[in-house]
């Protein structure tokens, strides 16, 4: 009937499970940057997959954390995504997430035009000039309608990390994402998430406050 | 130029990628009611391990069913398996989600104590009796916790779905949960996470409002 015997901090499982991480993939294969990504992706699902998975646009780190590090608004696709990013990382950037999945005009606008609510909140979304970076960890429809508005000019992200899941559209929808020279984060094929897309969204907002503290002190 | 082709309802998406799903899993290795839940965690992931990784005790999913048909509370160890819960399906079940992982009381125990705040929750959560289901996606201190709480006596959920991820202490808490007599949920090794208990849920409650539906007709 005694205490079962654990690791009870939360800084020593990250530590330990970082260590396992580097035990099994090499990092040598990425920038240090690319490294934080993948480490973090690696350590949410414990899918060692992403690895060979996670591709980069070039300079696409660098674009998300300049506008992070302006304080801008991020977009997400689902709640889901929007509850995983770290609250305390985006106050101190003096960002914002946004999602707006479930806004009621975006559901009539749904259902008016026989589409899904995450297109149609994307299509929403493009009205705001500050959302710099877009999250899409759910919908293939949402990353294929982006692509859309970024092809008509409609909108001009920093940086879209586009990670949709699935078996109808997700694979395909990426491969249109790394046609685009928007920078862009994408896990190729049909894996992908929105536990993934909080994991890199803090990935670069833990690097965004570790650049500003270095170049602030 | 134009627009490009994509199937652009969610009915249609979840209808193509189930059957995609039957197409490369055996479902006959499942009850009906396993099928439903294994399918959408693989709908959820583009996972196909989980068809091995899934494990139900013995009239788990029952429990969970009659549960939720009597409207309990669903306490989560994340806002993101929270975020993940279909909000029309739990108000339809007249259930609720609960999470505490960000209560401040929960903060302060976990730093008096030196435990993580997940621990701390749970431990707070024991304090609910109407609290029939827990839904651990995340951390195994949690589950661990948990386990001690109902080796103590001091909790007695209907069921437990243990789904936590990663590389320290995940397996061992879900290999520790498949011990005891209360019926659970699991996956399996290194692999889970919010996404799969959300996923999860809300396989059992879509059967919930089908049974409920049923029973009525």
């Amino acid at each position: 009937m005694g205490n079962l015997s654990y690791v009870k901090t939360p800084e020593g499982i990250e530590k330990k499970s970082f260590e396992i991480i580097e035990e099994n993939v090499d990092k040598a294969n990425f920038s240090p940057k690319e490294w934080n990504v993948v480490r973090r992706v690696i350590h949410t699902t414990a899918d060692f997959d992403f690895a060979n998975l996670l591709k980069f646009s070039p300079g696409a780190i660098e674009a998300g954390l300049s506008a992070m590090q302006k304080g801008c608004r991020i977009y997400t696709d689902t709640r889901m995504a929007e509850a995983g990013i770290n609250k305390k990382a985006l106050k101190e950037l003096g960002c914002k997430a946004l999602c707006m999945v479930d806004d009621p005009q975006a559901a009539e606008m749904a259902k008016r035009e026989g589409i899904t609510r995450s297109m149609a909140s994307v299509m929403m979304a493009a009205a705001f000039p500050d959302i710099k970076i877009y999250v899409l960890g759910n919908a293939p429809t949402a990353l294929f309608k982006l692509i859309e508005l970024i092809r008509e000019g409609k909108a001009n992200p920093d940086l879209i990390i586009g990670v949709p899941v699935g078996f109808v559209g997700a694979a395909e929808s990426k491969e249109e994402l790394s046609k685009l020279s928007v920078p862009h984060i994408i896990t190729k094929g049909q894996k992908g998430g929105s536990n993934i897309a909080a994991a890199i969204v803090n990935a670069l907002m833990y690097m965004s406050l570790e650049e500003k503290t270095i170049k602030n002190g």
